[in-house]
């Protein structure tokens, strides 16, 4: 109820600070007799992590994981597994002089009228970092899609206005935005670090794509896939939109070019095309499931912006922190946990009522 | 989990089949003593209903309303509050013929594969016609926000590419679409009965705004206000996507643009800008909350389309029933519907733990 | 949250007052294609319905459930299944008299602490009136569990201090107040009508067992098999207590006397005991589940009672209304129903989490 | 869904095995700006830790609670509140020998048939060491309760045949049975000593009392508060059954005998009893709410047993583990924090819906 579970079969609950003690996650419904190590979750950590480049943060939090419960000579014993993250290389003091200002974009405001009390230092809970444990939760759940031969990715799809023109999956790791297309990761870059050099950031789009899901996972009326998907994609800060298949361009179509019309082949049913987006009526057709979101430009910027403080005193903010110029490359693998997990959830809830 | 329910504290458990005996909904935390009637359902339910215009659908479908339970000497009783709407025109056999046949858009085939059986007349619990339920429940949550002076409401941004230029609320419910702009309602008409005249149907943008809305709802994490609201209308039939504020704009965006600078007034903290859409860090600000969904174009066109059957054989499918050529009209009360109920379920969280 | 569903992924809602326009439930989680009429409903309901036998009231509700949804062409689809029970015979104004009197052991003062308002006809939604509901639910989970081969019944096992003192099931149905031993039976029979002459009524345990249910059912921790029993039968109104295999007993004896020792046999393993009632751990250990609950007598009693008014004015109650003098009859089948919906939640979760 | 929650606005998710790397809860639903230190957790701990006395086993935990999250300079802030108590002094290898052995009484033959895997040193997830985190969690519902000014405590009510003669509650904490009647204690030491001598336990009851709680608290139907205390209570390792108010004496009353009856005094309204415990229809009615649960004697036990290993061979087992011989005193503080964590979780949700 407040906020900090996601999922119901597959169910995460999280926990910590941006500079608190730690941060942690606890995991239930994970099946058990899963080979599950703490490298499995860490090798996903370190995607997220910051210092990988020069369009990310150069802060140094090394995020190691450790696993409290639910693993026992490793494989998963079926209990609730829980994740630490201990906060090791936080610096409070950085903070102390934002300690009353309210910074645009940022959930000082909303926070202390909310709750009277907010941890100032690094955004407390409203901080990024709370996302390293989705990501670590995550981690769980591509294991059981892997093992059930569903594949997941998501990258970059634009920054600003610089688009990939062609998706290559092979190519996503391999450069620093996380983009599917090597030409425009450069443009991309550049487009970063120009916004960078100003102490400005910018925005983007992410896509992510499910491949090889099931048809049938979704539930009609309020958890329609896409519905939960949302949720999910929404719930990461930063994210301020999402769509499905051909989302926002739908309300330019008409039905007779939106419509994806059946054919058969000889050991399948399929559609010419996917405008839909691999979900009809809310529960998936076994097309590739395709989501996009869009990133906000980062809160935190070095250019100095007009502010007041809690006494409704002016000041002119300019923010020292090191901060990413652009959110998306380090939400890539955020969104692709996020997704994971409401899938996992979806196949654990078919299992339950429906497959005998 | 079946995905019946919506909501936490201000629950609505739903059934019904669009040919069944009846639709009905179950509103489960409305708090006690609140005069309601049932004329103050059915206001909302005629704003939804079928044959408003020559814009929507000309089926007739009384749509009344009767509560079962939960009112006493015209005064709510803080227990479970049901409504049934019985089916009284539907005419099972004006689907017989589509019984076997997928429709291109439709969850025939989803259903299908889902749950083994389905209900084919008029799209079973699929159906459009589910959305009765939201609006009744939807317009007890109204009754709770006007109590509380919190103002609502959602209109037909676009149809097409035609888009309203203004933003005038007196004329909302004065034109057949719904639209802010009586200029720009005249011209979705002439786009609405084009693609009507086609045998065709067209997609569209509808937008809400909630004015007045106290800052501090929504919770920190994985149910941000935006991330709840997005669960609300994407389970909503034919929305494929949703944006808060800027939306997508945004990642185009830079930080130093979308930032909303905060400003003091002698009573208030305010913002120059509200790019946020009323939504920081996942609470509400006290800004308007502005959010819009793409609605996709009406699955069911009389132009033939090209399909299958469960038999795998092709057939040419022209659906004859009478369907609304544009679904923006009448999904403007589900928005504000769920709109309402998630802003309602909010106010009750924020009650229960953090207001003294 | 306001206390009208049970169950997770069997989970039913419930709705309606003793003397309103209906009652009613709606059922969550029914998997698809299981063959269902009103009549598998109406044979349970006619054993919770008043005026069967000279030891319950003679009060006439006939009862009569009908299906509004989630049965198509004689089949479950999958989708929410809502029965409605309209109330036919209330007679609203036997109650105006008791309007403004706080009847000793009902719930008039505590929903009027709670909610400012309550329905006093006939207890509104604290009448056990509600329980039909649950035995409607209840007869799905029956059909599920039968399907699978689990067998479970409830019978009284006292009244006053009347005991049974064998357990032939084959008895149970064939006599008024479902004891299993006929011999008993006629004792209780005795004891119910002397209480019912002098104006007053008994209490009663009933004793439920489930056999040849798998194990591996329930979840450690909270969500014990014990656990969740004691929720659906502590949650029948009237009843004061609830014990697995030794319950209270267990309290007086050693560890070497209690404990259920392991022994195997060429295809199985088994205990010499059953103490532990089939819950081991807080999971199901294949040996019957035994647990009984305490019914306490009947609130409503012919006999003058002193109490006092809303005013504070003090007014002697004499009940008019024909109220059942021992409630263990008519609570039986409410046991069954509720016992077999936790168990087939319990079902469902283990399949959804564990079972390959 | 997993059963590693309980609560619902506040709420609990624990983790951990006996001899894992640690044990933790996740605190969700605390009020912003309560003054909380790790000493207040620790307290409570301390009071379930062994080694207290000749009475409880002999083994040494430290159970050091260090809170991860939730609070900022000494005041919580309304966000997830984690605490964790490492594991330092268990030693594995003591269990080695235990490993393919089902123990009588405990639920290492379930938890194979559950889960196909399990942590065998020292009960794993079934440990009633789990129960740390439910005193840690209850700490912080009592300080809650106590600003409210509700007053919770229980005590030990019997010993085997050996019952308190009177309530006295400040001599509970005196003796280390935790018993109300020093000369009771006294007897019950003897009886737990007598056991603990022939290598066996004894069984319990203990009963707990709510004093000053508000009338109006629990929902009706599924949720009356003593179905969710009987859900909390049942769910404690070794509960074998509950009973309210008169329990299951009630069983044998009759309705003249048992009904509570009402009067007035110039600024209340009172009962002449409290045969209901507190509760009536569910909710609680301002008078003083107790409730009893039956203890079972410990399942570990140093006489030998005979019964079977995974491979149906028959061994001969005498646990040698420093096993509590009665598990009434350290299971005092966890039912008092199981009754506070279910009662302040009832309060949120009244506040939430019905308090103006």
């Amino acid at each position: 109820m407040a906020g900090n579970s996601f999922g119901q079969l597959f169910k995460i609950t999280t926990f910590g600070e941006s500079h608190g003690a730690a941060l942690g996650v606890v995991v239930d419904g994970v099946p058990p007799n899963i080979p599950l190590k703490e490298k499995d979750i860490q090798e996903q950590l370190d995607r997220r992590k910051p210092g990988q480049s020069s369009v990310t943060t150069p802060r140094k939090e090394s995020d190691q994981v450790e696993i409290l419960s639910g693993v026992f000579e490793g494989k998963t014993t079926g209990t609730s597994l829980a994740m630490v993250i201990y906060n090791h290389n936080q610096k409070s003091e950085d903070y102390s002089e934002l300690k009353n200002i309210f910074r645009p974009g940022h959930a000082d405001y909303t926070y202390l009228k909310k709750y009277g009390i907010y941890d100032y230092r690094g955004s407390g809970r409203a901080s990024g970092r709370e996302t390293a444990c989705r990501v670590a939760a995550g981690a769980i759940a591509k294991k059981i899609l892997a093992q059930k031969g569903i594949v997941l990715a998501a990258y970059t799809l634009s920054v600003g206005d610089v688009a990939a023109q062609k998706i290559d999956a092979s190519v996503i790791e391999r450069n620093p935005v996380r983009a599917p297309d090597m030409e425009a990761a450069k443009r991309m870059m550049k487009r970063i670090e120009g916004a960078k050099k100003e102490g400005d950031s910018i925005g983007g789009v992410i896509e992510a794509v499910v491949k090889k899901c099931p048809a049938g996972l979704g539930d009609p009326v309020f958890d329609k896939l896409e519905a939960t998907i949302a949720h999910a994609l929404m719930s990461i800060g930063g994210i301020r939109g999402i769509e499905i298949g051909k989302g926002f361009a739908a309300a330019k179509m008409k039905g007779s070019e939106h419509n994806d019309r059946f054919y058969a082949t000889s050991d399948n049913i399929q559609t010419h095309t996917n405008h839909a987006g691999g979900i009809s009526g809310g529960i998936s057709n076994g097309n590739d499931i395709v989501v996009r979101v869009a990133v906000k430009p980062t809160s935190s910027i070095a250019k100095p912006q007009e502010t007041i403080d809690k006494n409704k005193k002016k000041v002119t903010l300019a923010i020292k922190g090191r901060h990413d110029p652009c959110l998306c490359p380090r939400i890539v693998p955020v969104v692709e946990a996020m997704l994971a997990i409401t899938i996992v959830d979806h196949l654990f809830i078919q299992k339950a009522l429906y497959h005998e």
